[in-house]
């Protein structure tokens, strides 16, 4: 018999996945109960992580790794087409879903809610498990009450695909529900280069930076008589997502019902769980 | 008979005070009832500010400005040793203090409050009028509950005396209340060159930066596993403070006691005043 | 008779115009002689400018200010319809121009440079003083030779109307010239938001920050494998052109035929000088 | 029989010699001829940098691996007690040094250099492999000229143990030569918390910067009227040197003698070498 956290993970031939492996494997705490994954199933999961072999091997079939009984947690960074499926199957057998995965509806959401209540177990789907990406959107939130012309940059490699980031734009959400939509710049503005002021989002601006060597960056920057004043965080590693997907798979654990970003699970947001 | 607020500025002389000036004739809601000063007493107030002559005499005598009950406020921004003078002395005429001045001891700060309660009149003493800077040390000493390594970088001209800044100090202070002492760095870590590392506050570094072209800087940095976090300040402007003092010259109309810190005037301060 | 240099000054009802009057009277080397502004003639050039009366006072005639020979150096900071004629007048004159107005042709350029060469008098046009920025593009077209790889990112006041700023296009075709043309980003990258991606410049972006607070700030970003260089200029003041007005200023009276650009008159451009 | 440049890696079961290991692995234009290190002597060069096994052995004794003519050069990152021996022995077996380890003495670098040219190959020892961390110096010494006041902030994990790091230094040395001694800061500044101000090198003073997340970053902050320019250099990763010392092990083959300096196998160093 063990105290340790049984984990599961979905998507373990991913860049994400492989990381989440390796966490697990290396957190007294944690113990590695299964790995899912397409691409390398049959491999070792510690080997495929980089790691010396830790005897799990990955398996193609998430169901056969949920069945028995003997797992507590599933983390699941996977694609937007699979994640809905494999959170329903594992809230279905009892094991509480941390999932990284976007694309969820609110529908799909609500459903999941009521499952996990059902079962009496918790659960989790955040878009970002980065706590310092959480606190740039709560302080650029906070700094728009006193300051309401912003601008934001976001950085990423170049092989992204979608402009803007998804982080930029939550957060530019995020803004908008206080400052409303105020118009910035010079009424009679000219781009004299289409495209120069950005994406327009609200009356402000977004801007998308992409070059090789980059991870994930971004930086809110509130302009004011005088002054100006900066938000910015700085990813350099998928590594750094990991202390946010540890705490996560600690907290499911404590709690009932699907809380959906990373952030209900920091301090302060305990208010924010039913 | 006027609706306006009437502001008498102390140190209209220097260059803050040739501010509060500009900033009280520009403003339609406010009226200039009088001006102190040494070294340009006898000018035109709005002439020793570069504007057009407004008609209001710098006096040398402060008793001479508030005597008559004309005056609703006094704005200081004198020195170290005259603002605890001026301050009581504004109280005991019924004008309310508004002082950006530092050095005032607790005591001080006990025994200026309860005159102001006696006299029914409200009174704000702040060392720091910027609300990106206030902003800035808020974010920072919520920052820290989860990143508790950090640094600090300021920049001022390279006319500046002191070092580090008052500013940094007052974030170091803040964020010390919420993080304790922890000794930052490699414990065998060795400086080559004495200081380079910086000064040491609580276990973590203070790093001030002098240079010609620079007004006020801060940058408040966290560093955690594959991470940094930066919140960052400039001021390019002594008018960038005039939005404070604008709003501290409202709001002491409004309230009775003294209130220490610009900070409990922003929304979300008011818990704080009694 | 004086050694100093005899300085008129065009356009000095403008911003940049009392900058060069203040810079002009502050300079024990140079002599204001002549100022000439059509908003304020009639007004001391000395009073216009924020400093006590100099005894000269502006004159809305050009012609007249230049007359008699008493002028050694016109500094125009007019605006582009009226600069090609200001210039041709001052050299008619044998008053070497320096012109900080940009829109002039390569035809007009040529055809003053031969005035300036049958006068046996020196001439500049210069569409940036800032010594700061101009290493900024000599750096970023340095910089390019190893690193293809860019964006330039420039940040001004919300008032600007033109975007991209007219630096950020001079320091993108001295870049192209080293570079040429090589299409940067996923090629199926995808902008969900318009304009997110900024705009496009040969193979680049350039993206415009406009925030109230901001005076000219530009950033030239190289990402590589596993690194960024970043060449970045801040601008806080108009003052900041000073120096080089004052450099260009000296540097005129040495030299015969018209200069374009005030990089030719810094260290190391001698050779671009015929 | 191939045309590959056939590598040597000494210091193979060290970080960086694991990413030279890989990079020469995954290179098509070199082959892995040996791998010496002590700790990992007996496994698999390929399997030791988490790539699968190439069939190369690590092993214990250097000359084991050059012994044979089967080396044209030998990539050196192991530590300065054994750097000297290292590259003696290389030039002995007619096989080109490519050193990344610091602590050679100018007496040192001469010897080496004759031994070089007697043996008719080349050489190189370069305290830093980084393009971008060379430019940013190159840029540095250039803007000084312009704009003598100038401070250095430098960043680095907080495992590190030496402060400031030696790109700094160097950075510092470099514009020492062109600017010579100037004190900057007001005369009478008084640190408040020792150290605040940096370390001291000639009239100029260099931070250093400590936090877990960052790897390796450095900016020079210049200061002038108006305005600031700063050069900033980010490594995020030991893989960003990699593209230096490609190019190293490729120019090393055609020339005779020993270049101390990577800046001088850049475009433009060519007249530095002899």
């Amino acid at each position: 018999m063990t105290d340790k956290i049984r984990v599961a993970v979905a998507g373990a031939s991913g860049k994400m996945g492989r990381e989440v492996v390796k966490m697990v494997l290396e957190e007294p705490a944690f113990e590695l109960a299964a790995a899912v994954g397409r691409t390398s199933a049959g491999q070792d999961a510690g080997a495929a992580a980089g790691l010396p072999a830790c005897g799990v091997t990955i398996t193609g079939d998430l169901e056969e790794a949920l069945r028995g009984g003997a797992v507590d947690v599933l983390v699941d960074f996977t694609v937007p087409q699979s994640a809905y499926d494999n959170t329903k199957t594992a809230i279905t057998y009892g094991v509480r879903p941390v999932v990284g995965t976007t694309g969820f509806t609110p529908e799909q959401i609500d459903e999941l809610d009521k499952l996990c209540r059902s079962r009496g177990i918790g659960g989790l789907i955040a878009p970002n498990f980065s706590i310092g990406a959480i606190l740039m959107m709560r302080f650029a939130a906070e700094a728009v009450r006193y300051f309401p012309h912003l601008e934001i940059i976001e950085y990423h490699g170049d092989r992204k695909l979608d402009a803007p980031s998804g982080t930029s734009i939550k957060t530019a959400e995020l803004i908008s529900e206080v400052r409303g939509e105020l118009k910035q710049g010079h009424p009679d503005e000219e781009e004299k280069l289409e495209g120069a002021r950005g994406g327009y989002y609200n009356g402000f601006r977004i801007h998308s930076v992409r070059l090789p060597g980059v991870f994930a960056q971004q930086e809110v920057i509130f302009g004011a008589f005088g002054q100006t004043l900066r938000i910015r965080h700085d990813s350099y590693d998928r590594a750094g997502y990991m202390p946010g997907v540890k705490t996560a798979v600690q907290k499911v654990m404590t709690y009932t019902g699907l809380v959906y970003g990373f952030e209900h699970l920091m301090d302060g947001g305990e208010e924010k769980r039913s």
